[in-house]
């Protein structure tokens, strides 16, 4: 089999996808990994989420394909190489934000033979619509990790962007109760013990 | 349901392995991602090979669950969080270097419920073993990997660390072949132009 045969199976174009995603790793949010100082990317973001879905599916409310879960975490942040990323308590704009991260994922997931192409980007939908149990779980457990991260970090960027236990609550509660209500229970107690302890930003 | 009550479905646990996971995003390799001066680091790497993995599949000489792929990519590199992150061209102290990271991920997948900490165990000696189709296709994914990365960057890690050509071909044929045949046909001629431009460090 020689390389000119290799393309007929969409290898060059896999390949030119991948090095598309590297550009995931130099996206930076806004919480910082425990020890580091610098800013956490979305790619090492999405490996360590889609292993906090795969530990938690136990606790998903309804039984999930918790390999789809998986996958469709893998690729739910794939927009932001176009648009960045927003903090998610940033208010307006949202629509217009998905709208440029659909055109983005577009873009991206356009570079793959069709039905790969296709295949990301229904998994992407999904995750975005939240409706069915996988997307509802994958929601939580994506709203959760930088509450997670903040909690082992004294709020470090509740507190660099001023950001409220409220608003933090009112952002988070209902997807994370819906998506995986155990996770919120714990979580809730452990927020209000932060508030206690002036890790918010307000 | 209260937090207390939580810990008796292992959230705890899995929230303390979460956070413990979160060092890997600080254990840097060789290679700089595309455009960016930093190291790459084994999260985003783990991260990127899982999609890699997912996008060739239907080139697997044998039939393959990915998931299972995806799973195992997840979690192969853990145990560098206690050794560091060792280049695949290094020769000698492969066998103690293999020890110490069973013993990193004993300790670290032990940190979960027992039978959760298992099946990860599993999934790591499955990799390390290599073995069965999933595993073998999932080794060819990781080695190709830093050399796509390489053959989009001129050869940054071979001339900065004076890797030959040989020493490549030697390291990384046999592995890409068994485990895909038409990824090491589109690799091979690569890096033979790769060798004509002088990208090699030796």
């Amino acid at each position: 089999m020689d390389a000119n045969q290799n393309a007929g199976d969409g290898l060059r174009q896999v390949i030119g996808f991948i090095l598309e995603l590297d550009k995931l790793k130099g996206v930076t949010r806004k919480t910082r990994p425990l020890g580091l100082t610098r800013y956490e990317n979305s790619a090492e973001h999405s490996w360590q989420i889609a292993l906090l879905a795969a530990s938690l599916a136990h606790l998903a409310p309804a039984p999930v394909d918790v390999d789809r879960v998986i996958r469709m975490l893998l690729v739910h942040d794939i927009g932001e190489i176009d648009t960045g990323d927003t903090l998610v308590y940033v208010e307006g704009g949202w629509k217009e934000r998905k709208a440029a991260e659909l055109a983005a994922v577009t873009r991206i997931f356009g570079m793959l033979p069709d039905a790969q192409g296709a295949a990301y980007l229904a998994l992407w939908q999904e995750f975005e619509r939240g409706e069915s149990p996988e997307a509802r779980f994958a929601n939580a457990v994506d709203r959760a990790m930088p509450v997670l991260l903040n909690l082992a970090n004294e709020g470090q960027s509740w507190r660099e962007n001023g950001i409220s236990h409220a608003r933090v609550v009112g952002r988070i509660a209902a997807p994370i109760l819906e998506g995986c209500p155990a996770l919120w229970a714990y979580l809730e107690a452990k927020l209000e013990e932060a508030r206690q302890k002036g890790w918010f930003g307000a």
